[in-house]
């Protein structure tokens, strides 16, 4: 079995990196990796059939997330992203454990070095969904990284309707942000005013611009994206499996639903066309623990 | 076996009605059926863990569907109410066969005779989830009730967001009501105005309000729970197992996931106060087919 050979034998660096997401806003993590490591052939596992993942509770986030990288370990991945925040949040551990020697990357803890990168006063608010606020790993990352960091971390679910529906901007969307926002950032609010903002869950990128044009030019608006991809690149050179031999690596879309909603919406996501023929649909239910474990 | 029980001989009158939905919104349906029949016990399973159904497959709603009511079946229900309206727009054949000779009331015809009882035009406005408007079956059932209908509509899938995060009034809810019916109702709007708007979706009823506010009062606004729960009496009555012999029933809370959250949202939704011990929490994973089918 192939995974039993990955832990007996060096995995091959023409082995594809896996990237798993509860849906599609994974496809801003996918899309800063592709521009990060062009030569690299990618796997992406969005569990359209269970999303959102953010809502739901600590066991079923790991059960969901196990099955889906069990499916992507499969396929003989060299490492596994987790684009997905609540997961990483929440099923990380679990994950890394399953699948050792596999390195397993979370975008948590890139997301909280940005952070913990760009603040200067230490007052940082993390945008999230309920569970990664709930499980309180970020707030958690960012204060192992810098003691004296003040974390304001606030639920937005509304954002990733927002983002799905393609509501990206204009008077609802700004009125979103103020009814979130407007206690943490407004003069006069009760909490200490951030200097940083952390997109603590993928889909939040696409209403960076409004969330700009509402927090004015001195809030930093950070997300994972990027540093997941250094984070990336870092591990796979360490490990001597950077791949060198091709210009432009390949990208296979996995989804265990609805390939035409994923096309229509993902490509927001992606920032380029997509088309439903693009998108493989897998079952997941069946997905088998690796060997060994 | 139970299944196989029912199947030989009549379901005495004190067995329960199971109901069910994608999530804690069918806890409106639930509301009108504990308001007509008292003196019922009911048993109400929310798929909490898989919610929403509204953006997913036919084929996953169909799968998701048969397993919550497999589980309701091996509970000895009498009957079986479809709260959702997604599931009942896409699942209610293959539930009426396989539960077959319990009987399935869904909630679409019941709404669809809600809406052509109160419509003086035959313009109707029918307001779902994704799934429900591209399968066309709130339109069939409509126009199969009055041919000359002209029936309008429109996926609104922010409003499940907005229910769900308890934003039922104000200017946001109005933005979004504005965005996605103004199209549709506006003076010198493309379409035909409608006499009369159907909700579509079990969470919409909290935003009826405001719905009511920005369409003034010449519109109907119409729900699908009371006579959900008329359709469900004279089933009963039917059958001969209409129970008299309690004048209060029994309520028993089924969720697939995090109970906590299904008492904070639900409890708006049903209208009464809500404890996490109040829901107890099953796995639909590996509920089993009824014997014989």
């Amino acid at each position: 079995m192939r995974s039993k050979t990955q832990g007996d034998q060096a995995i091959p660096s023409s082995s594809p990196i896996g990237v798993f997401d509860s849906g599609v806003g994974g496809l801003t993590v996918l899309r800063a990796l592709l521009d990060r490591l062009p030569g690299e052939d990618f796997v992406y596992l969005g569990d359209t059939a269970r999303l959102p993942y953010g809502s739901k509770s600590p066991g079923s986030i790991r059960q969901y997330s196990l099955q889906a990288a069990r499916l992507l370990h499969e396929r003989g991945v060299k490492c596994l992203v987790v684009a997905c925040n609540t997961a990483s949040a929440i099923a990380l551990d679990a994950l890394t454990q399953e699948f050792d020697p596999v390195p397993v990357i979370g975008v948590l803890e890139p997301g909280a070095a940005a952070a913990c990168g760009a603040t200067r006063s230490g007052r940082i608010a993390v945008l999230a969904t309920e569970s990664t606020v709930r499980g309180g790993a970020y707030q958690a990352a960012i204060t192992r990284r810098r003691p004296d960091a003040v974390v304001t971390a606030r639920a937005c679910p509304l954002f990733v309707a927002l983002a799905e529906e393609g509501w990206t901007d204009g008077p609802i969307v700004e009125g979103v942000i103020h009814r979130y926002l407007d206690q943490i950032f407004v003069a006069g609010a009760a909490v200490a005013h951030p200097d940083t903002l952390v997109l603590g869950c993928t889909h939040f990128p696409v209403l960076a611009p409004t969330l700009r044009k509402v927090l004015g030019p001195d809030v930093a608006i950070v997300d994972s994206a990027a540093t997941t991809a250094a984070a990336l690149a870092e591990v796979l050179a360490q490990r001597g499996v950077l791949r060198h031999d091709q210009a432009a690596g390949s990208v296979t879309l996995l989804a265990t639903d609805g390939p035409e909603r994923f096309a229509r919406v993902g490509a927001m996501f992606l920032g380029r066309p997509l088309a439903p023929t693009d998108v493989e649909i897998v079952d997941l239910a069946f997905a088998p623990a690796p060997s060994g474990t």
